[in-house]
């Protein structure tokens, strides 16, 4: 059997445009001789739909979409269609919807999966939406018996999963029917077939391979997963869909980060070459590039803009946010703004200047110096006789965000946030002020790893400057000020920091675990729980970490948090 | 049997202060001769938690803090007392936790009652932290058979609701259970206690009345409900504790939006007198204002804020905000900020005054054309030779956002933000400008409706002034900006946004239902849709309605939404 991997990019909502893209890959894996075309899950309206899913027109809308799709199967000699979407629950009671993988062929729905394993956790609500699948069976195509999943339907093997989050293993029960159907169709190769949409996060692509390779071992059955690509909002699909044979071993593999078609002979396929840098843990700093890279390209393309504007402080954040910008939507389509206070240091514009000159965007220059004097004149009767603080740092980065939106306002530009994971952790950072813009590019990168990444853009040929890549951190908000003027070295707080936001260790873990003494630990804690007010009004947040800020993490904000 | 329902307003996360609560109702209620005392669900940790449920140590401390409550009552002629928390699920595999009621009796557990139903639509996440009970049992108290459940429990009846949420009903069950007792425990009078966290909208109170009763009717029991009280983040638990007799009739109540401690009687208990303003539909305005006030008092108070910023423009939203502050924090501890800018009418200042007097709160004035001026000089060499636009307009509503947090950074008032429902919706709002703010305390009122609350406000003295009441709405952002120049108005537009926001209506279903051309509702509903990604970015929305903006309203941004 020669099945294609159609590893697509979709637009949540865009029924039109995603059944025309569908059509699309069906056409070119016709030519390719597939006999079965696999199409991600929820293709039809792309995934997550969200509450769309609780709109009755959204549902009608995609069984209109699928039945457009199975008639293009009407025509003898194309192959046949595994196509994810949203279908009624006919029940007495429960939710109104399920998430099916539905086969096409012969111009009709030939037969529905549903999808059995509802993911609740992290940034998944599938058990807001859908209802259970009630059973599921094997289905046969020519002659060969497929065991059809959907993404998480795949993903609770006991032997591989040290604690299970479901009690029943769909994988399991679907190769248990193998064993008893009739002796022909028993004794055909196994075949089973994953449909997904699993969003990235470091580490995951790697993952994902093993563990299907572990569940392809276990069932001695060729596994062909198919995933969706693309950026939606916070998410970023990295596609790479693979195929494993029953000995584990690589027989097909998709691009990540981009939209393919792969073929998967189910029988006897040879292994594909060993490739080192693919997929491999130790080379996740290029992945994270490109994901990010993808994330602002469709974040931006898909909510209709062409253009983005970075405030370019000169540091090492926006700078990065200004290389990936340029990445995604090209060189003409980027503006740096550098604006200037008085406590800017000297070296600040230059660096900016020379970064846009590196990048070859558009650079402006506004000086905030009399904006803010302005201000102060117009609180001097509120602030006459206080000290210099908070308030006038802030404002500063107000005035800031006040310019970038104004530009954004009458360019049609973007703003794209520059903020880092670790700033957004301790709310090292100005609400309204450095926080504005559409999309927080960098809003999961560790500060240690910015630098990581800024050494790889630079991998070909200098795109940072290297002083920017080398001055202490400063938001030269007041004279001489410096990031560890407030907060340890960044070495000391992004591990500490990790264990907290992403592993949820207490204080008294972490410092056990990092040789610290607790109650500093629990100082930085602190900042972290003081914080969340600020998160909740950030843009969407880039997901390229197992935990990122957003609705992956819903935290209260008017609670007293021990830390 | 002598039953308290102890309504209290915890904090989610506060252990210690939550424990030292329900001891202190202990006593009151023992004070007043109680078998057993009832609190709401989750009271040791509070609820809604989120994902603190998700910290090892938050499950612990909840633990202790139940063996701490035990404790009390190993006193002999002590209550027994019944009290919402959390505990680990022992379970191979699934959810790690479960929500339970424990029985407090001799100075241990005596009893646990599992959740069965677990709310996952709207603001409820309960899927997604919960396993669901495995099963539910009777228990028995001084010889008196009680039927526990827990909130969502008793919310699936059949014979009230036209479609039921889940396939089983726990109350239902425990009854059948009961029948059969033992024919002495069988004979006793039926008690059903429920145990909620249950949140305030527009008509909830009377809904919860009404299937209570359908509940006591059907099975012949006395059904005694006590919920959580207090504001957290957007939901405001408005208590209204109540207990029915088996003909349904109220035999006791609690008051609505405050802690209140109130004795069922389940036998012989007299139905108490008829109150005609009480949960009326009629009345709700009035329940409105308070969940409003209530909503505002506990953010600040569980944030640590003593002091409210609001930014007044003369206009009758900013004049709602600071009349309810008032109410909920105090004349002394609100400040109203004027910044009138060349575009406001001579009448905005007099009336921002004026209400400032009625209210008896500090008012400040400040300009802001000098800022403008500023900005728009520094903005000359991109902006020369363009016309004034929106980003001209968004702009002095910036410079406002940036001087009222300018002024809270300085004096550590907490910034109220004025916009309402149908700004919201709309995208009528500048983001970053009159969007800042650390609590949007009308964002779930719709603007037909705030003319409504500060009638009530009016109800006994003038506080909104008349003349704030009668003008037309205008942003005053260029020479004669009116709303109606890009919104119809208001008692068009409210219930077109009101079938759309809150009943997921078509556009078609919209025209058809309100007489209006589908074309001009598709105009309208766009708003909606275009401005998703401000909503996303809004200070926490105060629910007052079936569905408000926030976490129980999750759309996508990056996506094409038909209307």
């Amino acid at each position: 059997m020669r099945i294609a991997l159609a590893q697509i990019n979709p637009t949540v909502g865009d029924f039109t445009g995603n059944t025309a893209k569908i059509l699309q890959f069906a056409e070119r894996a016709a030519a390719m001789g597939a006999t079965l075309v696999l199409f991600p899950e929820l293709a039809v309206c792309g995934y997550p739909p969200a509450d769309l899913l609780e709109k009755d027109s959204f549902v009608t809308r995609a069984g209109e979409a699928v039945e457009e799709i199975a008639r293009w199967t009407a025509v003898r000699g194309r192959p046949a269609l595994l196509c994810g979407t949203v279908m009624p629950a006919v029940t007495p009671g429960g939710k109104h919807i399920r998430n099916v993988a539905a086969l096409l062929d012969g111009g009709d729905v030939r037969f529905i999966q549903q999808k059995m394993l509802l993911p609740f956790y992290d940034v998944f609500d599938e058990q807001r939406y859908f209802e259970p699948g009630a059973g599921q069976e094997l289905t046969v195509l020519g002659g060969q018996p497929l065991a059809i999943t959907i993404c998480e339907d795949a993903w609770n093997d006991k032997g591989f999963w040290p604690r299970r989050l479901y009690d029943v293993d769909p994988v399991e029960d679907l190769m248990g029917e193998w064993q008893r159907q009739e002796p022909e169709l028993a004794a055909k190769p196994r075949v089973i077939l994953n449909i997904s949409a699993s969003p990235f996060w470091q580490g995951k692509r790697h993952l994902r391979q093993e563990m299907l390779a572990a569940l392809a071992r276990r069932h001695g059955a060729v596994v062909a997963m198919v995933n969706q690509v693309g950026g939606n909002d916070s998410l970023i699909f990295d596609g790479s869909s693979l195929a494993v044979g029953p000995d584990g071993v690589l027989i097909a593999r998709a691009a990540s980060f981009a939209e393919d078609l792969v073929m998967v002979e189910t029988e006897r396929a040879p292994a594909i070459p060993h490739d080192h840098e693919a997929w491999s843990l130790a080379h996740e700093i290029g992945a994270v590039w490109d994901a990010l890279v993808l994330g602002t390209h469709d974040y931006l393309q898909k909510c209709g803009f062409q253009k983005a504007l970075v405030g370019l402080s000169g540091g090492i954040d926006s700078a990065l946010v200004a290389a990936i910008a340029v990445e995604a939507l090209g060189a003409e389509n980027v503006t740096g703004l550098g604006m200037p206070s008085e406590y800017s240091s000297g070296g600040s514009v230059a660096d900016a200047r020379a970064l846009a000159a590196n990048l070859g965007i558009r650079f402006e220059l506004i000086r905030i110096h009399e904006v803010f004097t302005e201000y102060m004149e117009a609180l001097d009767p509120l602030f006459a006789g206080t000290e210099f603080g908070l308030a006038e740092e802030n404002l500063q980065a107000r005035i800031r965000g006040g310019l970038l939106m104004a530009v954004s306002n009458k360019t049609g530009a973007l703003v794209l946030t520059t903020g880092n994971k670790s700033e957004m952790s301790t709310g090292y950072s100005t609400l309204y002020g450095d926080m504005v813009g559409g999309l927080a590019v960098i809003g999961d990168v560790w500060k240690t790893r910015v630098y990581q990444l800024c050494a790889y853009a630079n991998r070909e040929q200098e795109r940072i400057p290297e002083t920017t890549m080398h001055k202490p951190p400063s938001a030269e908000l007041r004279p001489g000020q410096m990031d560890t003027d407030s907060l340890p070295p960044y070495d000391v707080l992004d591990p500490m920091l990790e264990a907290y936001v992403e592993r949820y260790c207490s204080a008294e873990q972490i410092a056990k675990e990092q040789g610290q003494d607790v109650d500093f630990v629990r100082q930085v804690l602190k900042l972290v729980e003081r914080s969340e007010y600020k998160r909740q009004q950030a843009a969407p947040v880039l997901k390229v970490t197992k935990k990122s800020f957003g609705m992956g993490r819903r935290f209260p904000i008017a609670a007293k948090v021990q830390v």
